[in-house]
């Protein structure tokens, strides 16, 4: 017997979706989310495929997320923002939802906004934008988290790790797309360093006391740092403002308390910003997708790499071979499906 | 005699708007660049203020910006979108031209993009951030530059130093403003440590062979880096995007080829987004201004600091003071005002 099974795409969707559905959440949201946890393990991104499945399935047990919920558009109210509300449920139905909704509004006012209020948000934010870079758009997605960093030459954690990401269109080629977390490195990360004994790179993380720490355990009980200091710091801010207050949602301090712990999904809100480059160019010279493509050329003809590609050439892999799994992945995946929410605390 | 002088606010700005004029700038020109050079002055913001005059002027002669440039709205298409083109003028007066159009657009779309074309920048970007925050919107600006960056992971310059700016309106205080260069350091502080013999810390730059160095000398002949790695870096590539290539203008490096040099204002194009809080947060519960103050209130009660403090403290003062020159300055200014071009070269 082989240590490892391949399934297709597909397969594996339908096992994920099965999952959540025995697990009592309805089509909608038992889709939605099978399908994003697909695309991260389709991707290689680990840390957002199947291993999600279980915090999912706590936040649900928890009652800090409507299994039942069926996202809901609000009227056009002539303006570019679109709303949708997820009554509770997950981000990932309200924003599938909304997205064809946005993606016209964008495409009449040149520039539009979805915002997604009262979600549960848990998976990376390159599906969203990579739901606008499919449409020809390109965008800028962020949402709060909940309280783990401090704002730069604070001491104690009020912002969230607030991911900011942002696509552009390709043609012919996978997107340009960066999503990236705010703070100088994401929770697991410490995590990792505590699990190997190792201490953290100086500029992580501070104590419980806001002092400097680069021992893990300290950094775990204290806050994590802003990226790039207090130019990362002030992003984001920016996140909370735009993403978390401006839309009427949850702050990371509002979040944090809501849930009252950092081991479920956090429920806020999603910012979701639309560009449709053909409006913005038009009566201009050149070809903005033309004009990219020099620019790509450039950074890689120097030796940098584009973002995600890492990303994209696992998934032309799996979209090839298929998406292998271990024998401990498999049976996970079995113990979910048999043992639903009895699997989680 | 006193080796000062302290001139009023206005006085400052009449007497910058006269060197220009002088020079052959044509009213709206002249006037929107006194304007934006004296809040530079006032907000002790040294490297945005009276320094820039020689500097706007060496464009002028060097026949790269259009001194009597009417600045034009394009008709409204209907879209969320306000287009301006400076017709090869500076960009300031382009932006005081579409500002109230921007706003009006975005209080009726709840987001909108204000465009400025064909335009020369030398300014910083919290002027146009400003803008929007006087009248109660959120605001996010960014404008590509010239090639002096080059993208994490490359050994040349590319991108620019590439300004991201933002704001957020408060009641009755001064606004929350960022204002940053994607490059982890300005250009200008290289070569302060140039002139003082000092090295640069790690990080900052890379030699004409793509190697880093500490030397101020070989980093000046080669590239600066961007902030917070290859995060700083994806977002300077955003802004060449979405600033350059998206708006039909020049990226950094066609802006750096058209002028053949770094010492003259950067010819290309500027982005404006504006937010409607109250469109936003229509329907929601709480008031997004007031919550935004708890936000704060949580920043600084941690010790922490919010972005412009020291702006805004000088801005004070110069408005109860007014502005103290030295000795050398107003000799600047008066020559300046009696040599016009023939100062510069």
């Amino acid at each position: 017997m082989s240590d490892t099974t391949t399934l297709t795409i597909e397969e594996l969707s339908t096992r994920v979706e099965a999952i959540f559905s025995k697990a009592g959440l309805n089509k909608v949201q038992s889709g939605a989310l099978a399908r994003v946890i697909t695309a991260g393990e389709r991707d290689a991104c680990k840390s957002h495929g199947i291993y999600r499945i279980e915090g999912a399935l706590r936040t649900v047990k928890a009652g800090k997320v409507n299994p039942d919920a069926i996202p809901e558009v609000a009227e056009d109210d002539g303006t570019a923002i679109v709303k949708v509300n997820a009554h509770g449920g997950f981000a990932n139905p309200a924003f599938e939802l909304g997205l064809p909704v946005l993606v016209e509004r964008a495409r009449r006012s040149g520039i539009a906004a979805l915002v997604v209020n009262d979600c549960t948000h848990f998976s990376a934010l390159w599906p969203e934008v990579e739901g606008l870079t499919e449409n020809g758009l390109a965008g800028l997605v962020m949402c709060p988290s909940y309280s783990t960093v401090a704002p730069t030459g604070g001491t104690k954690p009020l912002l969230g790790t607030n991911p900011f990401a942002f696509g552009w269109p390709r043609k012919d080629t996978s997107p340009y797309v960066f999503d990236f977390a705010t703070s100088v490195a994401a929770r697991g990360e410490i995590e990792l360093h505590r699990r190997a004994g190792k201490p953290l790179p100086e500029g992580w993380a501070l104590d419980a006391d806001g002092k400097p720490t680069t021992d893990p355990e300290a950094a775990l009980a204290g806050s994590m740092l802003p990226f790039g200091g207090h130019k990362g710091s002030a992003i984001g801010t920016m996140i909370e403002l735009l993403a978390g207050i401006m839309i009427g949602d949850l702050t990371s301090p509002e979040a944090l308390e809501f849930l009252g712990t950092t081991t479920l999904a956090p429920t806020h809100g999603e910012l979701i910003v639309a560009f449709s480059p053909k409006a913005f160019a038009k009566g201009r010279p050149g070809d903005p997708f033309q004009r990219a493509e020099v620019l790509f050329d450039a950074i890689i003809g120097q030796g940098a790499r584009l973002p995600s590609g890492r990303r994209f050439t696992a998934r032309a892999k799996s979209e090839s071979e298929g998406i292998t799994l271990t024998a401990a992945e498999m049976a996970g995946l079995d113990r979910l499906l048999e043992k639903g929410l009895d699997t989680v605390s």
